[in-house]
């Protein structure tokens, strides 16, 4: 008898049958004994709706009441799954963020969780109950509503199951977990059992996009043992823990990639203190991220600077160089957006130098050159040109035995 | 400068435009220097849509997750209004029913309002806000989502307008005021510019339905002084007031009438103490309301008693009827479903014992032949056969010179 809070969303709860499918699933853990506490998400195309309403009126409405909007459409899905429930004859009760005081801070459209009264949630599973919760949203200390942005189901999830101290918190969605790589670039692609906090961190941010980086960290800072799996398909998904409860872990967990890279370097840099600083701080000024950095001192006391940006950028990010490289007396700016990136992420190479070489001789093997190299902890990335993605992808996932469990 | 509350009901918020007109209207009222509060409906065809997915769920869906569910209606409406003010440039502030504290009994879906928290509404005003406030709903001791049933948009705004000692409650809907008759039946049937909340209450549950007599009912109980007008249209509309504020009160402010009635008479009945009693207990205890009631003693100690119900019961009352009459010797059951009912009301014919009289003597001159007579203080009724409801009305719309005003 576990208690595990479940995160179903847009699409798991999209029309009227798919609630009652959602609802069945419940009642199956209520049948093996489980407590269990359900957050959804809007119905799939609401948030859509509501927000074009807005637009209709308003084309830049106030926050604040963006969320009273937004806030509606997790509401209608907990009115409808916990109707769903008693259907079934299970007792449930549903709440708004508000109504189980989701403390948020006042930042409205992406406010961040402060405290959970979980008293009366309790009192609630003590009593037999299924309780569902609207997720995405909380209250001010003034009594508004908030929501916290894009993904916030998910942390509403993590953040209930670490007030609650549950056994598991399960996210299901429209894919059964977490493959080694994309299953659309690697037929045999093979899904993850368990994978730590960590890399999972490093997967997501580098495009394995199932689970929203925020609730990993979430899960992560508070030790919540979070598991991925799907809302149409019975299986166990992926569990997403910490390093301690990954017993047999393998040295690399997986391939992430990232289409939407562009590279931009800044040839012939008189070698200075703070030319770093001179050529990044516009960049950053005009709120445009930075991915991976690279300087490396070339001949005549000149350096060359190269960093990536996300492609959407690039553009903007060339017109500020160019007049920086001016200033600063630089050579040129070049640039390039046909690159990607490509990483091997896995707690285990921190104890093995060998992994960076042997991703390098097979890349090299397959003749495929490598741009940008940026190593950490738990991955190694690699920028290479578009066009090397699947072959690269495929060659590695096969060198390093990604198929096989356990391996290498 | 005075504090308005007003109410827009579901078809004057029913898409962007109007909602944006609704803005504009009361940016009209801020300019002149008036503090304003607006209390709105969910847009027109959202409450369908909702329960038309929860029947699709679950046909007999729990009253408290009904309420959720349905509140989310006008909480939408609070959210686009105060975009669509924000965007004329006018500061306003929405709140949900459970913001504002209005505070409910448990009754889910037919609540009555206990008491209202009206403090964050004054300090808005007192800031220059407008403030937006979610009709038909509240909140319950336990913070469950309460809503007020039926008409419940216009109960928020009377209590709101009484808790803040409104100078007048404005209640936006289709038509442009209240009106002598139905102008359907009378053309030149006039709108009344003062009606005493006694005769509105007559009036509207005989048939002009403008107004929820729930509301009627409050405003009166607390002298708020309440005003019917159209949201499309600009004019004065209808105030509706106490006795003592209509200053040139008519003798007749309208004629009302009821075409949903049906007659059944129990003929014969032998006149014992208790009859009345034995013929409408059944009746009651079936749920069937009886509206007007005659009982006259005829020959051989024997009476008939007759009454009206609503045409839909007019069967099973005559069912329970012919039990009723064995069990009492009563001679026979008759009844009639193509009657109508026809009434004068106005406060001035407390004092004016000619009113009835003048009323059945136009009849007659008519050879309208009256079947059933009730009078209360304020109102004559009559029954009348369905085929002469138009000619009767009319005739009375003249002999009181009604299309004129401060008559007879």
């Amino acid at each position: 008898m576990a208690l595990i809070v479940q995160k179903y969303g847009g699409t798991s709860v999209g029309n009227p049958e798919r609630i009652t499918a959602v609802a069945e699933k419940v009642a199956k853990f209520r049948e093996d004994g489980h407590d269990v506490v359900v957050v959804v998400s809007a119905m799939s195309g609401e948030t859509n709706r509501l927000t074009g309403l807005a637009q209709q009126i308003n084309e830049r409405p106030e926050a604040r009441e963006l969320d009273v909007l937004l806030s509606t459409g997790e509401q209608v899905t907990i009115a409808l799954l916990s109707m769903a429930m008693h259907r079934l004859g299970l007792d449930a009760k549903s709440y708004t963020g508000g109504q189980v005081r989701i403390l948020t801070d006042s930042v409205h459209c992406k406010a961040r969780i402060v405290s959970i009264a979980d008293q009366k949630i309790r009192d609630d599973l003590k009593a037999g109950r299924v309780v569902v919760v609207a997720g995405f949203q909380g209250v001010d200390e003034n009594g508004s509503i908030t929501t916290l942005g894009r993904g916030g189901s998910d942390t509403t999830a993590v953040a209930l199951a670490a007030a609650l101290k549950a056994d598991e918190c399960q996210i299901y969605t429209d894919v059964d977990g977490v493959y080694t790589t994309d299953p659309r670039v690697v037929s045999d692609a093979r899904k993850i059992d368990v994978i730590t906090y960590e890399e999972m961190l490093e997967m997501a941010s580098l495009g394995a996009k199932v689970l929203q980086i925020r609730s990993v960290e979430f899960a992560s800072k508070y030790n919540v043992p979070l598991r991925v799996l799907s809302s149409f398909e019975d299986g166990e998904g992926t569990l997403i823990t910490s390093e301690e409860e990954c017993m047999e872990q393998a040295l690399i967990s997986g391939i992430a990639f990232n289409r939407d890279e562009a590279k931009l370097t800044v040839a012939g840099v008189p070698d200075q203190p703070g030319v770093a600083h001179r050529i990044l701080g516009p960049v950053s000024k005009a709120n445009i991220e930075v991915d991976m950095i690279i300087q490396n001192v070339g001949d005549d006391n000149a350096t060359d600077f190269t960093f990536t940006v996300h492609r959407n950028d690039y553009n903007i990010a060339k017109d500020i160089l160019e007049n920086v490289a001016k200033e600063l007396g630089a050579k040129e700016v070049t640039g390039d957006v046909k690159i990607v990136k490509l990483s091997l992420v896995g707690v285990g190479m921190r104890s093995h130098a060998g992994i960076a070489s042997k991703m390098f001789e097979t890349l090299a093997q397959e003749g495929i050159n490598i741009r940008m190299i940026s190593t950490s902890e738990i991955k190694v990335s690699v920028v290479i040109d578009e066009k090397y993605l699947e072959l690269g992808v495929r060659s590695l996932h096969t060198a390093f035995n990604l198929e096989q469990k356990g391996t290498p």
